[in-house]
């Protein structure tokens, strides 16, 4: 399944039971689009002990992710068209916590889209490691990068993000600056670049560089820190349409301060893995 | 299904049907490792008015390919395994021509590998287009290459192949030298560069810089040329093991003077795509 761009393998543990194998070397197998499947890495469905179900993420170098937004969606679809759920709105288990999920179903029964709960966001310097002494009001923190002054918006919406405005969005410019903020001194435990560009009271332009990995195709929790910042600024209203290079997401601020955000997950192929063989590759004839 | 690394989608005609669609825009969609499954192409399985099957070959950009050996071994495996063929030895054709094919199979009926016949090569300066006038024999050349004279084997096996020795083989030797093989005037065409190292009368080391697509990991028709270049040097015997980056294929030159290529044909999964749907990608909820 893909969201945005963002593809795993996805392997429900109720439906099937994997043999003696560890889930990072099953993630490198499947991940290696040579010998493999191809994708961003494998997402597991289990059953929680705390929640509706329970989703596990592991990179295609095997490490254990701890949640992702564009996974989330694509988890939801799959428990609820395979009715591992049986309401439209359900709990989902992650290492970062348990997440509300909200399915959005067309006239066949399959789901369009989702809408998760990313929680309610937290500002300013405060908010997460901040090695620095240059804080302007409650929220905003100045960095120098190179000659110049940035300034942004701090927010945490359970990782750290450094928010900035500009005029229109520019890849170039994102590349060059972005490895720059997320290294910054003043971020010890560095941060998530994003720069936005807002459109009009419901749209924004946005790209991000992605703390570890870079520009991305898309980051939810990017795009949720973005708009809980444009929102703070009264730049626009609670219900704004994020551009990402990926594709688009829709993004609420709840009356309690919650993040929803809603988006697409697309099942690309469903079937089988064929088990390696532990035979030599070439036998004599 | 894969085979020393070059992984295609490949597509039954046989017992499928495609929706309406062009099989360069399928070949595109599925080789997307982002949105698709993700491959270096498409192959379909039809079938023949001449052979047993048919293969065709797209590209991961649409394009379609004359032949290819690791696809050849695949689609081999494919027809045996799914009772498309009844017999171990039969025919498939391509555009580049019918080939004769021949499975070698595992107790449980399943295809371990996969020996393809890729016919008689030819040598020398009169097998292919070639501007230059430093014949060195009846089969060899002499290039400038920056300030080296670099001598090699001209070797037609349905493409042109200049096969060089080395004492080692390196990649970035490869990575340096190759482009300027590949597109040396003397070869208006421009030609697929090998380096062969002798390990021992039943083993060479091989790399490739292939025309148009660079280092591969695995080049079925430069191992046959090379083979049937150290051959005719009297350098080995007809049987050769050619360890390639991807792995190794078995090469052997029959009484007849055809070369045969052996190698292994590994199904990674079976699945069924679903079709992108034609909706925008975003419904107002």
């Amino acid at each position: 399944m893909q969201a945005l761009g963002n593809n795993y393998i996805y392997v429900s543990l109720y439906e099937t039971t994997l043999p003696e194998v560890s889930l990072p070397e099953l993630s490198r197998l499947v991940s290696d689009v040579r010998r493999g499947i191809g994708s961003d890495g494998l997402i597991t469905i289990e059953e929680s002990r705390c929640a509706d179900v329970r989703m596990r993420i592991f990179n295609a170098d095997g490490s254990e992710a701890e949640s992702c937004g564009n996974g989330l969606r694509c988890v939801a679809k799959y428990v609820y068209e395979h009715r591992l759920v049986n309401t439209s709105v359900f709990s989902i288990e992650t290492k970062a916590g348990v997440v509300e999920a909200q399915v959005h179903v067309r006239p066949d029964g399959s789901v369009k889209q989702v809408t998760v709960d990313m929680g309610e966001p937290r500002f300013g310097a405060g908010s997460i490691r901040y090695a620095g002494n240059r804080m302007i009001g409650d929220d905003e923190v100045v960095l120098e990068v190179g000659t110049q002054q940035l300034q942004g918006t701090i927010v945490n919406v359970g990782n750290p993000h450094f928010v900035t405005m500009v005029d229109q969005v520019d890849d170039d410019y994102v590349r060059a600056i972005g490895p720059l903020v997320e290294s910054h001194e003043d971020f010890p435990e560095r941060i998530n670049a994003e720069f936005v560009s807002v459109l009009n009271r419901n749209e924004i332009d946005f790209r991000v560089y992605e703390r570890g990995s870079g520009v991305t195709f898309a980051c939810g929790t990017g795009a949720c820190a973005s708009v809980a910042a444009v929102v703070r600024k009264g730049l626009v209203d609670k219900r704004v349409t994020v551009h990402l290079l990926g594709g688009d997401l829709e993004i609420g601020i709840r009356d309690d301060g919650h993040v929803l955000m809603t988006g697409e997950a697309v099942t690309v192929a469903e079937g089988t893995f064929a088990w390696p063989s532990p035979e030599p590759s070439l036998v004599t004839l």
